[in-house]
């Protein structure tokens, strides 16, 4: 059993050494740590992972236990510990391409990810077959131009119900609104199908093939109120020549798609994200 | 000695097999045929190099032999037979930076390139020393706001005394204006600071770190009188983390600038790279 | 519809020019032509597709049209033209790693492979329920150390029956016997899990811990009768960590093997792949 | 200024934290920590570096009172502190190919080494040019098959007049003896050109070229009594296809090295590299 501190905090003197004493006194062996600072910005950013086994105190008292510290330090903090907190549920939010659900679900199959695969919802009943396959329930919420509001309010019922923590958009081809973005701050992962910022909005591989790129790429990144102005998690990218048309684009795209998607839930669900403006600090 | 037939032209039935029969009929062996028909444009590229050994022309007649086709097809075209051509004269343009500059003349000096080094032009002395050291002559036309064309125009008759083919800018921190352009159709070289279309204009570097991307790129391309939208002829990139501050970013695009104009030029100088519209094909 | 011609043979003047005149003369257009000469070994190697639509020949008579060409050229050849000839038919080996499998099922649902993927044989029965989710039939075969030749004949003998152009091992854990091998000449395709010839034989990843390499790769290769020697059709590779362990290196390396087996299916069932001695032509 | 220490030992509870107090209790600001932990091995390493601008201790100091700690923990360890300690001071070998030194004289002309450019050294006088240019003392020790020992016995001599602390193989075509190699341990930093362990031994390129790899690498490592097998420092690779001809591979091969040697040279200079057994941990 391990316990991990995802911590930034204005930075000073003794942050290191006195998040690592309250560990070792109570009994704590360190086994992971990366730290962080912006010398710019004046600020610490920590994730830190320790063996739980001889340590003081039962899983639901070490975040107790640390608020103080962490109210001294100004902190953003949290305190995650395997196999006693609940694993986060996740949403997977779908329209018709099947790539990246496709791709999330073989890997959670796999283990890859440490969270429950809750509920998937798109505006499509098109993928349901994949949600039944795997038997995970499957949520169709239709959306034209004048429903947009009210659909979102019911899918927000549903993810508070279903005690959702992280929402997935994987190729789910709907702007989210603001008032459903602000409801899951930093929990929402997008994909996008290019390098951002290049090729920002709409068909990105085809404003890559008429551009006449060399390269394309892919970025998953927080949803924010900006449309594709979040801050980045991971990005990759593949080489493209003159003999590649736009299907070849989307074709190759989807593995890059897949992949980064992939790596940038992983990342998240291991806590190695830390948010600070429009920037990540990822401890990988 | 080989010859090398760089062609595009509306696509129509028999292309290749007319012009290879032409090849074919004098004696010449083709050693490298690239073909590309963009079905979209209904355009036609061709790229063919073959042995002149017992080829039925001498040099300077193979492109009066060849004429007629080319005019049947409507064809931009060029031949260029080595050992017999004058190999293409360059010209490199620098402002302060040295690092794209110095890695031209290494692999100049190791035979890389296919071409002489006729002169260098800046609007700054600073980099007269690595001129001398390479034995090119150095020309500096200071540039002020209110002689920039009168600069250009001075530049331009040397380049037309010195008979240069090709200009390579080579981190040349001037924008040429378009009397300048026009007059190197395709022929002026651009080392652009990052994936472009992420971040064109100015500092890149620093955009690239505002926004927080996870890899940072290098681009080259043709100059025209759109800044930063030529036809792209190359592009690479490499990963930074939240580890890199903007002199890391700086640092780690160095080589990657150096590398991208490096692999560009010679791309060019090898009369791999056809132009149409905002696109290259690019042969290699 | 459009036809493919692949062909190698010893160089001499003409052969493109003869080439291509063939195609011409029966009303072909040329949409891609790739051509190499290896001159070391003076060796031609060519892929043209043309458009068939003009052509005056029917499908069944191109090859015998072509036959004396090829024969006075000496060569190794095949023409293939879509949506008359028969697809190919695969058949793909597995044993209980389900990643590869996984993958390629899924890339053929998304119709990426132009062929008919006829069966699944394993040595052992646990990735059934993947072969009945997508109606491919599965046949198992155990092998243990003294039945293997006799097994092999019953495969053979099934393969035959079923007229399986092309095998794939997908992470398919037995060594085939020479006579197996001898079936399919470069047309069985296997995924090796290292960066060829680094670690070759069993538990690469193992290898590549114990040595702490930074960087890890997959090759798709030709199986021939010397294991992990055949013709290298694809490679990629990923880089790794001290903090990668064992564990990772697999999860990390599973994603290399899958993406480089399938790309290397696609070149080889799209006929861009000629093998000579132990290497490859790869017209991508 | 900073301070830098680099440490491993047996693991235990109470490291971060014991180390992270020393500092702490003195006035330092940790700016950089990095850790890691073999679970397998049980061991333990750390790089931490820290702003000792209100260190309670000056420079010379720092160490005396760190070793109470460091032998209790029974630790291999290193403090280094800028701007105090004199700066490592390096050698140079070489033979006739140039471009590696001359990648390192230009990247140690912009100051992206930390460390003194002592002297060169060669089997053979071709490279005296480049030296003299960059104001190097340069010493020619010619070696046939009899006089290695002698001549190795008189570069160790050179070497220890100079305080010379790392010596870089920059494509030097000698195996060093055993006793040489005994002198500086871990601090002798080869450049190999292949993808180690493929393609050990003499003529990397011509093996890669004829096994007909699609991609080819490049692998720094620290040089021990196994010729190619010392701990890798840093790989890297770049694709290669048919087309490529042996002259192509050198100079592909070219550009990685360089690369490659200069990254793990940097490394190395930042104390970011620890080694264990025959691997490497590499903080970057």
């Amino acid at each position: 059993m391990t316990a991990t501190l995802l911590l930034s905090c204005p930075d000073q003197r003794g942050l290191v050494s006195r998040i690592a004493h309250f560990i070792f006194e109570r009994g704590g062996n360190i086994i992971d740590l990366d730290e962080h600072v912006d010398g710019d910005e004046g600020l610490f950013f920590l994730r830190v992972t320790w063996d739980m086994r001889d340590f003081s105190l039962s899983g639901e008292k070490v975040s107790a236990a640390f608020q103080p510290l962490a109210d001294e330090f100004q902190a953003d903090w949290m305190i995650k510990i395997n196999n006693i907190h609940t694993r986060r549920r996740l949403a997977i939010f779908v329209s018709k391409y099947d790539h990246c659900l496709q791709e999330l679900l073989w890997r959670h199959g796999l283990g890859e990810f440490d969270a429950e695969l809750a509920l998937i919802v798109s505006n499509h009943p098109d993928l349901k077959h994949l949600a039944d396959l795997h038997q995970v329930p499957f949520h169709v919420f239709p959306i034209h131009k004048d429903n947009k509001l009210e659909q979102e309010q019911l899918e927000i019922v549903l993810l508070k119900q279903q005690n959702i923590d992280t929402v997935i958009l994987a190729r789910y081809m709907q702007v989210l609104s603001s008032q459903f973005v602000a409801e899951y701050p930093n929990r929402i992962i997008n994909i996008h199908h290019s390098f951002l910022p290049a090729f920002m909005g709409g068909n990105p591989y085809k404003q890559a093939h008429e551009r006449g790129v060399k390269i394309i790429g892919a970025t998953s990144h927080y949803v924010t109120d900006n449309l594709d102005e979040g801050p980045i998690i991971e990005q990759d990218i593949i080489r493209i020549s003159h003999k590649d048309n736009l299907t070849d684009l989307i074709r190759k795209g989807r593995d890059l798609e897949r992949m980064v998607l992939a790596r940038a839930l992983r990342l998240h669900l291991q806590d190695r994200i830390l948010v600070y403006g429009n920037k990540t600090v990822v401890f990988d």
